[in-house]
């Protein structure tokens, strides 16, 4: 097995992406290819580097902030290019970057292909739940979708689950802002009608309210993906913003300063549940290739286990489990069904 | 100054409103009209009650759950109606509910109507932020609204934030995924285009991320109803995930146990800024007439701040200020401009 990674994605980078690679090469089974100006890379590494580690050169470097289709069109060479070039060509078998997540996205869906069946790859994205994960997806990958991506992202967002958590028939549900049918937006009602039809490749238990997302009994939930991007950084912001004001309030006081002393093994363990550099990173599903898209303030332990998930889909198979199911559904559709979708 | 309450809208009603418009009739300044099935209210109410509180009768109950056109329809006396009525009538300045959110914004928009240069009432909530609050909008009036209904917003929020928040020239983002003009869903990146034009009638700064929504130094953020509802429900939801897991790994052990106790006052101090009790109602902004849509969860204190939200709102002259903002701004767009904006 071998992962490509984008050693000069994301806002600590080299740095942190050599650390980290660094840090998950022992516990890898197979090998790391590093990317990007091999001279600088080679500097960062230490003399005696593990086995499992190389460098392959990629002189340029795509910004955080250029614009997707014109940074992949004016620098060929650049490290992300390289790095997805490696799966595409059969060289690796996964790609990390915590780069230009646009450019990522355009150049995994340019070079790789979507994979039969899906006309729109979604990000996947493993959210916590008091009695486990769930899976958010599409954090991010479309805007503007319709309701047969949303379809789309529901198949695909089962069968991850189905595999990376462990669940059975995984449960389904669609992000909305009432739990009635008729509740959302014109594509969100469009897509509730879809995931409810015999055809509906997936056990759909309904609309979801945002204040379910963390608490409700589902294994997925899908939205359009400028929503479920709103709603992954909403998160964030708001987990981030109690947690200071926690510190902030506990300081005022040497009663709550030492409260959160002997707290601190507690507020630790909260926190990790969402922290993305525990997680590593989203997979965008339905991309022929394993490509593991990083946040672009990614430490040197979100590169890791960004490496590690990316491991961890490519043994157990996950872009062939999205297949084999994509196939299934697609021959088990009537025409007269697969008609209301394809027109939804 | 006359406030209706809908007595029979709540997950609690009619326990819950009758004890919150006691405990706010002893400091509102003017009178409380509690509506619902009189019987049944005047039993709750004290012997002695206060002089500034009287009972409206209205027989019949619009559930939570109902469909909000076929409610209305069906239901000419329910407590929603007569409330909404009592405001229509010119017998109330204001109207107070935590009952069906989509009846009352029905019933407030064909009743009172649209406020001249409206065409969508909007929703608009105080979120807490590090160095003050600031106005989410629209959370939940509309689904699928145009660029210019987002403009609209900008505007009612602006006004709204300049008199509730006391802010000069409040600052204005939209919520998107990207801060560049180019990121967001097609509504989105349009409804950018419009605030950044000349006759924009706020002080526009650009797209915020999910992530900014309670950090960033804003004043109003505005977005599609949709996805502005969604968000705010994320925000509790998140907010309760985090405080509930706190309270569960802080039983883990004795030291931690020990923790919690000493840090409650900064945990309570923390929990109150995301607590929707706490601000009690959002202001149903761009009907003729004072709407606070409450929470179906309130309880009594919720209720009793809501109260205090509509005496402020018609105190503080909002739909005064509101009407004069929308008339100043009619008048400045140029003909070019009002063109784009309205065909948007």
């Amino acid at each position: 097995m071998v992962i490509a990674v984008d050693a000069m994605g994301g806002d600590a980078a080299p740095e942190v992406v050599v650390a980290g690679a660094l840090e998950a090469a022992s516990q890898v089974r197979g090998e790391i290819i590093l990317v990007g100006p091999a001279e600088r890379l080679e500097r960062l590494l230490p003399a005696k580097r593990p086995p499992n580690l190389r460098v392959a050169d990629a002189p340029q470097v795509i910004g955080m902030d250029e614009d997707p289709g014109r940074a992949v069109k004016s620098k060929p060479d650049s490290s992300l290019a390289v790095t997805v070039n490696l799966v595409r060509d059969g060289e690796a078998d996964a790609a990390v970057s915590a780069g230009n997540s646009g450019a990522f996205m355009f150049l995994a869906q340019v070079r790789l292909r979507p994979m039969a069946h899906v006309s729109r790859p979604a990000i996947a994205v493993p959210m916590p739940g008091p009695r486990g994960a769930r899976i958010l997806l599409d954090a991010g990958a479309n805007v503007d979708c319709r309701p047969r991506h949303i379809v789309e992202f529901a198949l695909m967002g089962a069968i991850y689950a189905e595999y990376a958590l462990g669940r059975k028939n995984p449960r389904v549900a669609l992000l909305s802002i009432g739990e009635e049918a008729c509740k959302g937006d014109e594509s969100t009602r469009k897509a509730h009608e879809l995931l409810q039809m015999p055809s509906a490749p997936v056990d759909f238990v309904g609309n979801l309210e945002g204040n379910g997302l963390l608490s409700s009994d589902v294994d997925v939930v899908v939205a359009d993906g400028f929503v479920g991007n709103v709603v992954l950084k909403v998160t964030e912001g708001v987990a981030q913003f109690l947690l200071e004001g926690l510190r902030r309030e506990a300081a005022r006081s040497l009663r709550t300063r030492l409260g959160a002393l002997l707290m601190r093994p507690a507020l630790r363990r909260v926190k990790r549940q969402l922290d993305y550099a525990d997680y590593g990173g989203a997979l965008l599903l339905g991309v022929n290739g394993i490509c593991v898209v990083s946040h672009g303030r990614s430490n040197a332990r979100a590169i890791c286990n960004a490496i590690l998930v990316a491991q961890r889909a490519v043994a157990g198979g996950v872009r062939e489990r999205l297949a084999e199911g994509l196939e299934r559904w697609a021959a088990t559709v009537t025409d007269s069904e697969s008609l209301a979708t394809q027109t939804a």
